[in-house]
């Protein structure tokens, strides 16, 4: 095998792929990026069986041919490299690959690329195309509230439902629930899944491209994978139900607010220098019209007291909140300004933007003294 | 007490005596920055007993007095602080200090100010003056060499000489040796004292004052201080005999070498992913007119090769290097061209900026074949 390419988009498909090498790979061969010519490209593969990446780049094929190489010492390698264009090379029959850019040469003894588990693109029967700015947007507005506790698997993953024009992505972890929804030009069917937040995260960091360009999903009964011209990731799907969560979004808000997303933010910073102390992590909020007080206290530290201005409608309200929760959801609104809606201080309370109704998050105060 | 001052300045001034607190303190008081009013001045002490720093800055007193805070929390909360004005003020007899800026209030809990250590400025018989971008400049190009081994003290940290207008500062691991020397145009006595790398290292990091000034430095038996007019820092110094080295630098060189800096920095920086991955962490280069050849082995990994172009004179030269000996060194010259010279390829290498000869360093080959 001998091929030239471009260090950077070489970088930048090994940095992708190397994403699904997992820390303590089952198997040594798993530690390796496995890499295989095909016309005009190269093809770079890396797995830990549960997620799988694919990526592809532009390259000079001399000789076909494929190369397994470990993968935490050949992004370093290339990213080193002197000069614009890179070659690697391994002859037939030989162990150490050469790699050679300008000046500089590295020899490094390669894996047995025949070890390498091949990704075998999923074959499902469900095909439905995305726009990448649209996923990216539904899966930064949701993957953040997943659980990390393994023990109920189906709150480590986003559900995503589509139905006809109506495409949906949902996330808790029983404490608070992000639900981001929106149109789409094309009906694309009715779908039910739930996709690990692991992908979603990964996916949500190579959905950067300037260039808008369509992400076509595939999921087979228990998989699913996302593909655009240049890359593949699949990963497996969880099994269960989601839960029904229409019946916890309050219909109507006994008292509506509107702040400034930054002021909230900035003043949550500050009061979590002491919630965050103690086990439950506690913020305790005043709303008045014209003002919200925070507030947070442990015994051990002292107290932090900051007020900030927002607009009310209703009575006023004592409520307390995991300050995360808040914390988490202002970072990943875009408005200037946000609206929260309240019924009582034992009641879920409701963050959205400013002019639209397709990002909702709902977050579950928590039972304090005031 | 009860004071006000700028968030900025009193930021920065925690930011310098904070690095006076041991990650394991000694006893509960030693974890904690110590405040006092002075005339119209706030003034702060943290202290490990080892390295003991004071700070101070312009503060409005409405009540003088003092108080001691926990060091970890204190430059957190305010940095976080909304205003540009802070107040900070801890009525007698009460145990909480209120700090308040803006509309955000924080009440902490403070240690007993009576039970901190209060720093006494060392009365030393010797006293001279630095300026302070000179000073700078010593320890930058020398504290780098120093060993991080407590077995031999002397070497873990930088003998500081003065002999009338002649300064000099050396440090060593044995291994290689870094010597800075200048005129100075104020006689300054007769001194040579062994100054620890940590208090050098810390003293360098807060000579970063736009406007210049001279440092005053005493010296007792066993203790140093360093002086502007709004910090004092003061350690022990190290007991013993920094050893002689007139006698291994080299009189002359066979070969002399000329090569750009960064070029030199950058191929380093590509063979030692090689290099480090053996014990030894070695470099092997090949000197000749036009070409500095260098390259890496490592049976396990593989070899690294490179060349960069460089100006020579006298006879070639195979050598060999612990890589991260020459990396440090280039990171601490200035030059955009520096001089190497050699004489055998087991013999000292000295290393130097292009016009000066007030930098020298010294560094030993490692034996290996070629």
């Amino acid at each position: 095998m001998k091929i030239t390419c471009s260090k950077t988009e070489l970088c930048n498909a090994l940095r992708i792929v190397s994403k699904a090498i997992a820390s303590k790979p089952q198997s040594p061969i798993l530690s390796g990026i496995f890499m295989k010519t095909t016309e005009n490209q190269l093809e770079l593969q890396a797995t830990n069986y549960e997620l799988s990446f694919i990526s592809r780049l532009p390259a000079t094929i001399e000789e076909p041919g494929q190369m397994t190489l470990a993968g935490h010492y050949i992004l370093e390698v290339i990213s080193k490299m002197p000069g614009e264009q890179v070659s690697l090379s391994l002859p037939v029959g030989e162990k150490m690959v050469t790699i050679q850019s300008d000046k500089a040469t590295f020899k490094l003894l390669s894996m047995e690329a025949a070890e390498f588990p091949q990704i075998q693109p999923i074959s499902g029967n469900i095909h439905f195309q995305l726009k990448d700015a649209l996923l990216r947007k539904l899966i930064q507005k949701t993957v953040f509230a997943c659980s990390n506790e393994d023990s109920r698997p189906v709150f480590t993953g986003c559900s995503l439902s589509i139905k006809e024009h109506q495409v949906m992505m949902v996330a808790t972890n029983t404490h608070r629930l992000s639900v981001m929804q929106t149109q789409i030009d094309e009906s694309q069917g009715n779908i039910n899944i739930i996709i690990p937040a692991k992908i979603l995260s990964e996916l949500a960091h190579t959905l950067n491209s300037d260039v808008p360009q369509p992400i076509t999903v595939t999921c087979s009964p228990n998989q699913i994978s996302f593909q655009t011209p240049d890359t593949y990731m699949s990963s497996r799907l969880i099994e269960g139900q989601f839960p029904s969560f229409d019946n916890i979004i309050p219909a109507s808000f006994a008292t509506h607010v509107k702040v400034k997303r930054e002021l909230l933010a900035q003043s949550l910073e500050r009061v979590s220098l002491i919630s965050r102390v103690s086990n439950y992590n506690v913020v305790k909020l005043y709303f008045t019209d014209g003002n919200i007080h925070l507030s947070a206290h442990d015994p051990e530290v002292g107290n932090a007291d900051d007020d900030i201005p927002a607009e009310l409608n209703g009575p006023d309200l004592h409520i307390a909140f995991n300050v995360d929760y808040l914390k988490d959801v202002l970072r990943s609104m875009d408005s200037e300004v946000i609206r929260i809606g309240f019924n009582r201080e034992i009641s879920p309370a409701v963050l959205q933007e400013e002019d639209t109704d397709e990002f909702l998050y709902i977050v579950t105060p928590v039972r304090t003294t005031f």
